[in-house]
């Protein structure tokens, strides 16, 4: 079996991350995952949405969106049509992935909004904005521990994503846009630091899998977001 | 362990479904899954959607909704607020989960709705929304090939769903309601009647869940698919 | 003249009201007119619209839906597209029948929703959906009392409502779906349980109807609410 | 019983109708009814709806809006709100009753839109966009016939409409803002110039009213529709 | 060079304007420009939106709308497809127009909303809208001063507006439809009536303009803004 | 005077213009001026609007966007709320200053869509993209005239934009948003390379400006316009 991308079969593609890319929030991160490139920030609002006040607990929830042309088509811009329900999908996985990081008691009445905006596209964005985000909202509550806003760190566990899938029968870590068209199914992981399955989503495309597969695709996962937490943790340094 | 239903832990709700419901449909059904009660009706279209247009195949999608007082509290009607994301989320989980079932070639162009409404919910409406609406749509097609529009049979396999979860540190089978709003993770297992994988969703609620307690579900719901298996057939007789 | 139906000019369609058809609700019921099948819930909450908080009185208001294919050809998602004014109108037209029954005074600072969702059409929707809601409604209202959250009866009449049509030249009542496409007028009737007119709408489709034929429309819409207010007082012992 | 507007029970307001005040539309009229002022535009486009193509036959429609200080507390515009259900209901019933006048066959494939857009309101403004918009149809198709576009008068009949209500007791002829939000019932009688009811809508505010006082509004609203088609008659001289 | 209008080339089409049109705006005027007439009213409310609670001062904003037949062409109502970008845009023009002839401490915790709907349309309707919605913001707070709900005037400077173009290559006044359809440049001023420039917009619809011909523009406002002024001057006696 | 950027008053801020940062689109670009950079992208397709079929012409269009939190306090996500009258002000004004460097015949029956999305903003954001869009339509026809789409340059002239302002009292050049915020008004220039006027916007925000400070303020434009002709220049090697 060959990958268009030539890579091997349990091989990511190359991931950097650059903090602090935007000079008003108070986290962000550009996190490219090959030729998927997402900026990712981390705003603090010192309220939490209405049904939390008076809880003593905080919120985290994300945002995503893409711009027109990301994609190899150009879409229609979502400000003009609406949020698809893939996107509402999307960030919501986002949203629940963080919040699993996050002890909401000690982070207080705050919310922080992260926002993952794909600048160009190529398969795993939803992924490649979890991995991001994180490391944007880890620098959005450094700063917050830094200028005393909090005084200990609500954050419990990093947590990263990756999407695997079954390509010409071969399950394959990573997919790419490429990869991803002609996969048979195709899987999001998303897996915390200390090894915690967060959320699983898998979906046959065609052809439904077997449990044996969906085994190989599981250790794929653990393999890819290790490396992940190892590249997040450069990133924070 | 107790569960509130005083269930055992591998037992489903009581699950019923009456076919033929509505004298408008090609294909109906009411299943009830304990409290849960959803109309099924599945539409067929002599067209398919624009971009299928002279490729010969033809398309099954499906459509959610919940009358306001299905639910405990009454929620605002989606006609007065638009479609929100959850209820798109689950639209595509049932219609990706129905077409996994279905040769689209020897479909032809014919477009099928699957309609799944809500007028009772006591938890898992979407699963058995799945499992009622592959009944709606097998009715659909036994009335095309009847008619003679079809002469061979799309349908390759059948499909059903249950979700499962960890219940005080317990996998148990199908989640009511209460159970589900206090249960660790939540998942959602749609699953041929060969034992195919369409569709695993797996969510962590509050904290992360280890790959053993994950086989521990999915054994569950390969035990509670094959029982949904068997009532569908007796309702299809 | 033969009707589609068979029916005599002044028979109506066999009705029957099952009440307390859902677990949630305050009050509910299914009511069906020959194949129009309507689910009515009446929701209680325990505030009213801001421009009537501090008044001291209710409010009774009604939403009005139909599951895409309650009719022959399928019909868009309400959800979707948005409220028809034709739902507009009719859930209006409900709400104001539901609240000419009702001592606002008396009811004090509460709100009840009258959902009416079909789910089976064969016209007659609207006039259903009155006489069902009613039902609804009053089940509602008989357990706040014996919950003691009313004191005294805020309904001080009942309430139904029939259409009548000009169907070939003769005036009938209780128009099915198919003699309401061929009719000359349609028009509908809400009267009270003591023969007050509530509302009168009615409606030439092609040709001017005469007050001759107005005055016999206005006649078998008597006889019809007199047999419904009947079935109502059955369904409510 | 003294009407607060000093008029006699059975007396209209002082009706004026204005032809041609618009140098676009085909027809068009300022009609003012006392204090409620509205101006009718009718155009005309040589196309159809595409449900109507190749029938042969042609379409009148309405709309109806108001400038935001038409009323005396000024009302959000519809632009920014979308338009109420009110509006939708009262722009339909417009639509009826001018399309009752035309034989459509007659008119050919021919659509004509009637606005109606109240610039100053008092009460009455759906009826007196009913009297108005007819003779805008009226003069738009009198050009069609003068240019040879038509050859023979798709206008089978005029229509005229007024409201009548019970005020203190009392039925009274053509209420205004004042007597309205005080009256009993509102009721709308749409009649054609030779007797025909087209359109009747009763609607009880509070209190259900009977068989005998309907009656009374009717024959009211009789003589009312004969003098505005009088002064219909000589705004078309 | 002969316009289309036979006028000269710095000849403004005849103006007049009308005060107190509307029986229930505290200011209102119609205004004429040739053949484009516009209604303005200006409505008093007794609070602000909610970001200038407590700050002391006012504001003053516009809403622009026109009647679907005010032009040559039926537009589609707006209350049906929503603003456009073009609605927007000069709404927000004759806002902040006219808001720069308002000291906003001396009107304090008030806001006035001049609504400007075009009746009929033939160019210029927003410069139109502007000089028309100055008269009706002046008769508003003339109400307020004599009334004693203000005590000293906040209008500091009055203001009005005029459309210059290159029709054929020459400079000329005040474009009607037929010769901004044929401009090279469409150039909007608006001059206070003391002289300052409050706004200009230039905008080349073909070919770019010089430095020298966008003096000979402006030197034809100036002379335009002073006609208008004495009329506002006139019509507010 | 000092400006808060310690800026000279006939200064800009530092631009730069790296070309081709989208894999994707035919042409693109990332501009920074000053801390302010926009991603700007042309996509080729070939088909016009409805409108133009058939014409033999071309059409280039601009839409425009911002990251949520590209602006100091993070912005609620246009793709949830729907674009604001601002957006489409300033993708409308992108639009018209690109299609006037283009002659329509020339470019054919091809639609060019560029797409200017802020990912970071300090200031005199629409500007930028009219000067970054540029670059990137003149990149992707450049690929169009490489690939023998097209036979002979349909770009006609080059364009540029600035804003200046009056800030204390004293005409200064390129805005950034301390300065913005804070002067007393705002006027963009939109000049070709050649020196022609394509839009002048000139907004007074409190104190109306005076003739003599409105030709200062354009002979700085004059001076930004040619410095970011050059810097256009040197991109486009």
């Amino acid at each position: 079996m060959l990958r268009p991308s030539n890579r091997e079969f349990d091989e990511m593609r190359k991931v950097s991350i650059e903090p602090n890319v935007n000079m008003h929030a108070e986290g962000s991160c550009l996190i490219k995952c090959g030729n998927t490139h997402v900026i990712c920030t981390a705003s603090v609002e010192d309220h939490v949405p209405g049904w939390m006040k008076g809880t003593g607990k905080g919120w985290v929830t994300a945002e995503y969106g893409m711009i027109p042309r990301a994609t190899g088509t150009r879409m229609e811009r979502e400000a003009k049509k609406g949020q698809s329900g893939r996107t509402e999908e999307i960030q919501r996985l986002i949203g629940r992935s963080l919040r699993s990081c996050v002890d909401m008691a000690r982070l207080g009445e705050i919310c922080i909004k992260v926002d993952c905006d794909v600048i160009q596209a190529d398969g795993g964005t939803r992924t490649a904005s979890i991995t991001g985000g994180y490391v944007a909202l880890r620098l959005a509550i450094n700063k917050l521990l830094k200028e005393k806003v909090l005084f200990s760190d609500p954050i419990v566990v990093s947590v990263s994503a990756i999407s695997c899938g079954i390509y010409n029968g071969t399950p394959v870590l990573d997919l790419d846009y490429v990869e991803d068209s002609n996969a048979q199914t195709d899987s999001n992981f998303v897996i915390t630091g200390r090894g915690g399955i967060v959320e699983i989503q898998g979906t046959a495309e065609r052809v439904p899998f077997t449990p044996e597969q969906f085994t190989q695709l599981y250790n794929l996962a653990v393999k890819g977001t290790n490396e992940l937490k190892e590249i997040q943790r450069q990133a924070l340094i």
